[in-house]
């Protein structure tokens, strides 16, 4: 497995465009599209969000075929809690691309973000389809990752090639998220290609894997939004033979859309909103999976630990009012905390002499781990949290201003 | 019903001294004594923090007993994650009262707040306790109230007079609290007294009732600390008839109570670290009194609703964010939001022509009431929150430094 130049067009029979369509303020991209010379299977993993915004809706109802040739995004709108309107503009995004390409309007999955509440503008959206139509073309693949940010500081692509039988496969990937990221998918969204010959059920079943160990482990401030979406588009051109369930050649192509799925989470995390940190937090010990997931969460979420991480403040009472407060049963005097390698907290008391200073040296680092151990079992959680600065309350205080 | 002069002295037979004893830097005060001439029912709420701090363990125990007649408070230091030197050092706090007021030293109460971790600078303590004793007057309650803050800004304190049968009857009332603060308790510390004649059991369940309508529907940043603590003491000194189980005097009694309890909430709020605005956080329709608590609570906490509120945008879409990640089930297209009296969003959408000026007005208001309607059954629940600031940051990026 090794990474390859490009991004979501990396892979054979694909090809990918962006422009400004005129949604956002202008020159920035706000229309991708991403198109397989042929159609092929389509996974899908949504938003858990009660409302799920148009496209979302549209997308899980095209879905259900399993199939796909192409998908088209905008940014700086999130056609969300625009009723019945928001859901036919859905639909005509994806019919006009359908029209241009002689498809059925099912073959085509429709993603938005940005504002939640107003409509689409259509007249926009209808105007630039046929200029986002011609400038289709393989080297478009960074035009289209542009075209799908909003607060996103840095475009999120990357594509790797591993072997499946005798074939080379590869596997492209672009995301934006910045804002709003939290286990459990978040306003993020993330589509991946792959020339990979493989049936839909499986793909599926993989890219739900792929999901949780990696966008469902990051979290930035909480939020569940209404348009999260990671497709995953398969076209079958690499021509290996179709990978069977369970063969070491599925596990070849999980591990290397696992890949793909972690480095897209980490890119996000990165470009977390004013993050200044990326801290790896680890709950061992803990009774049950659940009860390690929600501790660390608490733990990724509480505003006093990430100010704190912030301030590259050793505060370790603020980690242990989070383990406590956070609801699965704990055994106080056998807390354990670390900060990489350096252990500052056993028996739930602070090791004396100090370590504080150890333990200021690693917060001073821009990513590094903190482990918790809670002593009521064998279950252990991961999730990866960036800090609050400043510049946090400032993006979001002023993101529509 | 009242208000009056004084806090936690204002009843009859109670005096109340603070000092600077060496916790904080100088001139800081740090130490709060308060005592009542004659021994009284006591009652108590804690911390649901599975990890409570020494004094919180302490007067647990000391309660199972149901009267007492002193409290010793220090801040500066939470005594938390302490071990049972911890405990050893808030029993001999309570001690060295109990020794110079000759009383068992279960029936002095003891409180800390502050940094966690650390242990409590025992030889300061040691020699304050002393001037702290000479200091006690019928004036010191201002003294206790300053000498029990730690990141407040303001001093915390009232009284009000109410008549049982023929008698005045006085409930007064300390509290501190800024950061940590959320519904369930809070790193907060409030301390009512009350000359009422009143059986322990009464005392217990109104004290009980009150917390609920007041600490617990505050949120600042949805921490629960390991001290929180309310604690009423009653002296009987006022000389009123004993109040009867659910008799006309008991629910003026805990009308008073309540009153007393959430002026000293609100305050807090109004204290709420780096906090702006104080928003009334109304949610109506779920289809229980838990789902109707846990949305509003997902509302009162969410980053991006609290800087939203901090920018004064009327940016709805992060609301419906909220509401529709929070868990409990709702309708989508009979989600109504509301600013004090301007409805912005109606059927899940928002009302064209567009409120946003109006709502914006709302907005640039100090305090003022959202109400969020989820079209799922009849059960309401009302939380009051603050914003996110820079301040907040400020304050918690640097708490120790």
């Amino acid at each position: 497995m090794k990474r390859t130049n490009g991004g979501i067009t990396a892979p054979k029979g694909f090809m990918a465009s962006g422009i400004h369509a005129g949604i956002k303020a202008s020159p920035l991209l706000d229309l991708a599209l991403l198109v397989s010379d042929v159609e092929g299977p389509i996974a899908g993993v949504f938003t858990k969000n009660q409302i799920p915004a148009a496209p979302v809706i549209l997308d899980r109802l095209h879905l259900k075929k399993q199939y796909g040739r192409a998908i088209i995004i905008n940014s700086g709108n999130a056609n969300a809690c625009t009723g019945a309107h928001g859901l036919k503009d859905a639909e005509e995004m994806a019919k006009l691309v359908a029209i241009r390409l002689d498809i059925s309007t099912t073959s085509v999955f429709v993603g938005s973000t940005g504002v939640i509440g107003p409509r689409l503008p259509m007249p926009a959206i209808r105007k630039g389809i046929p200029s986002l139509m011609q400038r289709l073309r393989k080297s478009g693949h960074r035009d289209a990752a542009r075209a799908i940010m909003t607060t996103d500081t840095t475009v999120k692509e990357l594509a790797i090639q591993t072997r499946i039988g005798k074939q080379l496969v590869t596997i492209g990937g672009m995301a934006k998220g910045s804002g709003m990221i939290h286990p459990d998918m978040a306003t993020m969204l993330a589509y991946v290609t792959t020339d990979a010959t493989i049936q839909p059920k499986i793909l599926q079943v993989s890219l739900r894997e792929a999901v949780h160990s990696s966008f469902n482990t990051i979290s930035v401030d909480g939020e569940t939004s209404t348009n999260d979406t990671v497709l995953c588009l398969a076209n079958g051109m690499a021509n290996n033979t179709m990978i069977p369930w369970h063969s070491a050649d599925h596990k070849k192509f999980q591990h290397a859309l696992n890949d793909v799925c972690q480095a897209l989470a980490m890119k996000i995390c990165q470009d977390g909103e004013g993050a200044t940190k990326i801290v790896e937090i680890l709950v061992h010990g803990a009774k049950t999976d659940q009860d390690a997931k929600v501790i660390s969460k608490t733990l990724a979420t509480s505003p006093l630990v990430k100010t704190a991480l912030f301030g590259e403040d050793p505060n370790w009472g603020r980690f242990m009012v989070a383990i406590g407060r956070a609801g699965p049963a704990i055994q106080p005097k056998h807390v354990e905390i670390s900060f990489d390698d350096v252990t500052m907290v056993k028996n739930g008391q602070e090791i004396i002499p100090s370590r504080e200073r150890q333990v200021q040296r690693v917060m001073k680092k821009k990513s590094y781990a903190i482990t918790v151990t809670v002593g009521r079992g064998k279950s252990s959680a991961k999730v990866w949290t960036t800090d609050f600065s400043y510049d946090y309350v400032k993006i979001n205080a002023s993101y529509r201003s």
